[in-house]
């Protein structure tokens, strides 16, 4: 049983109540607590010493990247982040100064992003360091983007670039907020995610979520340089294209809009972003599951993205 | 340096923004995300194998726990809880059954106080089952009780029985939410916090925040069954009244009412909530720290409670 089987048995009965709009199963937790205008949005994501990070990593990059995963989520709706808490499960022989600069690198994203550090707690993990968030946002009532949206016809986006993350992406990705936001207040998004698990198994979480499939553009990827590096280098890596479809960690946004949509949207994010590349490479088609279309012709993915438990 | 050391430390300057009421060092957080006559409390709460439950426990009991933890923060602030997430992290081979018994235990109690589980994360943390929670609640404007309001001359409750708690009710307790609304309805409260980490360290949090100090009476003291048991049966534990004051894990409220208000509140705690006893255990005075007095006089107490990390 892997990750996410293990999550579908958890969250097929969970209790709710009056204030849940959408639960476990998208990138946030959207809830109606009253705000005039306003949804909150409430997510949380560990980080683990040894699989996200070692002990090697710079620590202020091991707080940056804990909260900016979190924030990346907040994104994933086309929301604004406000207050995260922070637990800090520690060894019982910690460097005060290494869980100092840990704090140095969230509280700089924090300040980054306006999002107040309210408190949290600090606990017993013997052999490994372990940090988890708890972030809170909002959204502007309907403009919330679940996965649950997209429509056959639909034009599938990417921004930036996938793959080879691991490379050092992971620990200095920017979070698409402003982004996100800006797409959302400008266009329709039908379906809207980020990549954190790679591009093959999170767009299949749009797909299940909406009832549909997709067809994928081999030649579109947007393919990023440390992917291509590493193929050329290491005869026995990924090939760089799989690399962009199955490599996590790239906290890049996935959405999907009408297709009568795409080039206006291709013209203006060039105006408004003209350092971030975004990339059409796909399309919504009735079925499940993705096709990859490359010169040879189509063949259906079966390439999981990182799958924790695989 | 110990836990609250390191918390203090790393909590001196923290970003904040303008929906901050109460940040860091209270049992929860408390926002203002403008809901009319509502303010949010946001707590998170980690429990960790070998330290808070262990293999042998009971799933149900520990999924129980992890929440009910929680739960006692909000009824800290005097709150109503309303949605949490779940982040499991699991070692690599886990069992999927202890795992669902887990979720049964975090269900139920869920359930019980009316919280919505909104989803969450699992992840891997190959040597231990740690299991963190985070809570959303609400509590109307001006209702929020803190920590920092105790005056000289206030009377100092605490519900229920102290000490004792690893023989059974850590894993049992039940949070005192209704209790603590009904106080906050019905009392000027002026400070409020729920017992984690043993009194005589807790009580301390609220006479720092407070910059006051406290007299407590030995006799006063309701000292739970299981602490006197121990204390009969092993000659070398802590004597009864010592372990209810530094045994942790009590999840009794402990709070502070003008001293002209205390008999009216027991005569009417009485009638309400028969069954869980509340007790009159000392007063607060100019000054700070702790003076424990019994037949043989006055003397500083500075038994700390249990202190991760000590």
């Amino acid at each position: 049983m892997n990750e996410f089987e293990l999550i579908a048995r958890l969250t097929k009965t969970l209790p709710t109540n009056e204030t849940v709009l959408a639960g476990a199963g998208d990138d946030c937790a959207v809830l109606d607590f009253g705000v005039p205008e306003k949804l909150i949005l409430f997510k949380t994501d560990a980080v683990v010493e040894g699989i996200h990070f070692t002990r090697e990593t710079p620590p202020k990059k091991i707080g940056r990247k804990a909260l900016a995963r979190c924030l990346s989520d907040i994104a994933a709706m086309a929301g604004t982040p406000t207050a995260a808490l922070v637990t800090l499960a520690l060894p019982e022989k910690f460097e005060v100064e290494f869980v100092g600069k840990i704090y140095d690198g969230l509280n700089a994203v924090a300040e980054q992003f306006g999002v107040a550090i309210v408190g949290g707690e600090t606990t017993t993990n013997p052999e490994r360091i372990l940090i988890s968030i708890a972030l809170l946002g909002t959204v502007p009532r309907g403009k919330q983007v679940l996965r649950s949206g997209a429509k056959v016809g639909d034009a599938i986006f990417v921004t930036g670039e996938l793959g080879g993350s691991l490379a050092g992406k992971h620990l200095d990705f920017e979070p698409r907020l402003k982004e996100a936001r800006w797409l959302a207040e400008h266009f329709h998004l039908h379906a809207l995610m980020d990549l954190s698990d790679g591009l093959a198994g999170d767009l299949q979480h749009i797909l299940n979520a909406s009832k549909v499939g997709a067809v994928i553009l081999k030649s579109a990827l947007p393919v990023a340089h440390a992917a291509k590096l590493r193929a050329k280098e290491n005869s026995s890596a990924k090939p760089a294209a799989l690399a962009a479809l199955t490599d996590g960690e790239d906290f890049e946004l996935l959405f999907t809009v009408a297709s009568k949509d795409a080039v206006k949207l291709l013209d203006t994010w060039k105006k408004k972003f003209p350092q971030l590349k975004l990339s059409c490479i796909g399309k919504i088609v009735a079925g499940d599951g993705i096709l990859l279309r490359d010169k040879n012709g189509s063949h259906k993915l079966n390439a999981h993205g990182y799958v924790h438990f695989s």
